[in-house]
């Protein structure tokens, strides 16, 4: 099983440590082509905008199935998500807070939850792949 | 000319008077169909999240060309931007500020341009839509 997980990047980082738990967690169902989206001192200096978009579209069409935080308002994310849902990836969103876009929780292609606690997205998550059989 | 208008609304709504501006600029070559993301007192109590989202998509789907506003990092914008891409729209990006999502001025199917005033961005857009003739 492929997994692309989709977090803020440029939008914010103030979510990266939960990201690298959230991604330690999604490596017992399957290899994490997105894995540097956990990591604190992410550098990106030398590549080339072209060349990280370019990796990323082909990491997302070679996924089986996209991950999703959209807890902080990202372009990247929702980028992500759109393209996802036209190539009929399976998509599961998760966030914290009070609520996300309306053009995220609002669609009726995939499913989003809400969660509040690292456990809490984890056992999300479990339900989530166990339904996937 | 059906123009989709895509800016920040519930990642940030700080801009948008700067997009009343940008739409009244647009109506000079079209229809504008998303003119409500100009509202200062943008209200949304009354529509569900899956009629913002179905809404939104509609009209996304009956326009000619779409113009978004990528300075403030939004989940709705790139997931606009990424199924306007898939349903082969012509799109043409503009941000202020040091840089964009990687994602937006990465992607090599679209044109992305930096502005820094209200009167850059009007001759930018003039620009395109005299590109497009």
């Amino acid at each position: 099983m492929k997994i692309y997980f989709s977090g803020a990047i440029r939008g914010g980082r103030q979510d990266a440590q939960l990201y690298q738990e959230i991604i330690a967690h999604l490596k017992n169902y399957g290899e994490v082509l997105t894995e540097h989206i956990g990591q604190m001192d992410l550098q990106e200096d030398n590549l080339s905008d072209v060349q990280i978009h370019d990796q990323d579209m082909a990491w997302l069409t070679a996924s089986d199935v996209i991950i999703a935080d959209v807890t902080v308002p990202s372009l990247g994310v929702g980028y992500e998500i759109g393209r996802g849902l036209e190539m009929k990836k399976p998509i599961y969103c998760f966030y914290r807070g009070e609520k996300t876009s309306a053009m995220i929780s609002g669609c009726q292609d995939f499913k989003t939850f809400k969660y509040e606690t690292l456990e809490e997205v984890k056992g999300l998550i479990d339900g989530v792949f166990e339904s996937m059989g």
